[in-house]
């Protein structure tokens, strides 16, 4: 078992240590949220400023075209396609991930006509969950069938995360595309909880979305992102069928005409002010060697689950290459147990009903972090800190 | 006819003058664009620093508790209700309005389920056409029917714009309302050109949707607001059934089921950094006695109207009262004329295919600045100074 001045010795020789120096991080604070809201990346604070006060202060709606605010959701998807997979031409980034996935999952059954089950995995992010039972109540002939069952000969498409929220398990996303495919079946990922801590590929399915707040530090409510194969480009449909989506939004016609490409399923105007947070975050990540950052979270999330031992119950799986960059414990009062570890600097969070989470983004992630994480989570456990009754208390965002 | 000497005295006078002082304008620019993007309001750059630097750097993930974030949607539905004649617990903010746009007419086509007829201005903003177009193609067996018909009594629902985009045209809210309603049909107001240039009112109507960047100022692409009256809350769905709209979003259960009141129809994460630009702008409107500003609006588009006089064919009506805040002409060259005008430090925009338009803001637009740029235009068409070959060129955005 590493001891601390090991784990520092690793930071030290760490080849992506440069990079935390590039986040704004609270003093005296291990956090362990990243796979929930990423640190502010220091040039995000005057990136944003500019476009406030430069573009939109004195530009005014010249930004349109002057501060390219109108292609944003085309060349920050070119910008982010690398981290999925995905070439130029095939991202657009724009709106929520819940939106995103209505988009791919009502453009796929709009693809496969005489299908009229989408398959979904209750084990997904809820909100995928519940936009795949919103399509379905209004196409009223539509079953949600539980991914379990592994039917997909009737389906039209397929919902699932690379990464599970909760537990951390990855899928083998080349495998169960083919599986897919094979079966007639449309492919959708979502990669919250993937891109921006591993090497991701998409490049296979058919449509792919995930947000940007996470792992790859965008700010809270970032714009997702929507990943369409260009097989598709020239005959899917996007229901959310916007001006911005339209293939000259600018001659004002009465009739919808789908845009060339991936921009038809651009929606209407882009939240300028959060993309600008957006635009400087992908600047970090034009740098980042993502081999590097696999690496170091495989060793990050086996170093945690080291340290915590038999102290807590696994609940991500115990192979590395089978997990994200997050380590998921069952504990029956995992509630209280996570705010007292909060109140003494180590930030996870908690999912209900028992699954403490800690994500550990390597950019700015140490192994003496790890290390002083674990060290206060097992005294948490072994003196009980957590029983006392101000951790009881539910916040309205846990 | 009133001289410039009298415009500075009518400025003198204004009882809303010192509004003006809250905006950043640029130097030497009279800017007629405020129906397309409002000015930056002095005090949104400090709120937005400090969402970036104060929340999101400091607090990190803590700020969906600590600073609000997580209820945005609804504190600032609720700020903003007043603009719209709605109450607490109405009003939605967040996404765009047009997908606001599609919640709704969803909505309203599920709570009338034997109807089949969707009804829409071609004259509509094209992104309202477009988006009643994608929902009638996704449900497969329902038609798109232009207004001007007159027919309501088969339809579901009417969506329809208070003030006309291009033309400026105001329709009379209270009376459209009861003809739908009374033919059985649920009425959808978009009150994008309406909200902040005058009292609306869409109290009696059924669903309405706005965005807030043009004469609210909350900054290019701005959230957008919908409103449910609450005799829908307890019935309307909400398509986009993301995990905010949830009874219980951090119970993470695996079936949707509708939060109580207009939260249902919440979708998901919201859009923090651009909320604080909104958030910002509505601390102007709090303070903002609406009738003034109609009274001023009217006041400042018939002075327009009158000084440009017979030099341009008029294409919004010529009596204030039936228009909203913007005055356009006819001119066959509209886009050079726009462009000489704009190099002149006059910013109006054009709308294809022949219309220039030119909207006043009533906090941050003065007398003396409308006799300005009348005497301007004037002289761009007297001169035929649009006659330039590098005013032809078009710009992507217009």
């Amino acid at each position: 078992m590493l001891d601390r001045d090991a784990c520092l010795a690793l930071d030290a020789d760490d080849p992506l240590r440069a990079f935390k120096n590039e986040f704004v991080l609270p003093e005296g604070v291990v956090y362990l949220v990243g796979n929930s809201l990423g640190a502010l990346p220091r040039r995000a604070a005057e990136r944003v400023r500019r476009t406030v006060e430069d573009e939109w202060g004195r530009q005014l709606v010249g930004g349109w075209n002057q501060a390219g605010w109108y292609d944003q959701p085309l060349t920050a998807g070119d910008r982010l396609a690398p981290l999925i997979g995905a070439g130029p031409g095939q991202v657009v980034v724009g709106n929520t991930t819940t939106i995103a996935a209505y988009q791919a999952l009502a453009a796929a059954v709009r693809l496969r006509p005489g299908r009229k089950v989408i398959v979904s995995d209750p084990r997904n992010f809820p909100t995928d969950h519940y936009i795949a039972q919103g399509l379905a109540r209004l196409l009223g002939d539509y079953e949600v069938r539980d991914y379990a069952e592994g039917r997909f000969d009737d389906a039209a498409v397929v919902l699932l995360s690379e990464v599970d929220y909760r537990t951390g398990a990855r899928r083998h996303v080349p495998s169960v595309t083919a599986q897919v495919q094979e079966a007639g079946a449309l492919m959708v990922w979502d990669v919250c909880h993937s891109v921006g801590a591993m090497e991701v590929d998409v490049s296979q399915a058919d449509f792919a979305v995930g947000c940007t707040y996470k792992y790859l530090n965008a700010g809270p409510g970032a714009p997702a992102f929507l990943y369409v194969n260009p097989r598709h480009h020239a005959t899917a449909e996007n229901v959310l069928s916007g001006w911005h989506g339209h293939a000259e939004p600018f001659a004002f016609e009465t009739g919808y005409r789908p845009a060339e490409g991936v921009r038809r399923f651009a929606v209407s105007t882009p939240h300028v002010v959060s993309f600008a947070a957006l635009e400087a975050a992908l600047e970090v990540w034009d740098r980042v060697p993502m081999a590097q950052v696999r690496a170091k979270s495989v060793a990050l999330t086996s170093l945690f689950v080291d340290l915590v031992g038999d102290a807590l119950k696994l609940v991500s799986p115990a192979e590395p290459e089978s997990r994200g960059s997050q380590v998921s414990f069952h504990h029956p009062d995992g509630y209280p147990v996570m705010r007292a570890l909060i109140d003494r600097g180590v930030h996870g969070d908690f999912r209900a009903p028992d699954v403490l989470r800690f994500g550990f983004a390597p950019l700015y992630i140490g192994y003496a972090d790890v290390h002083d994480a674990a060290t206060t989570l097992l005294e948490v456990l072994d003196k009980e800190l957590w029983r006392d009754e101000r951790y009881a208390r539910r916040l309205a965002v846990t």
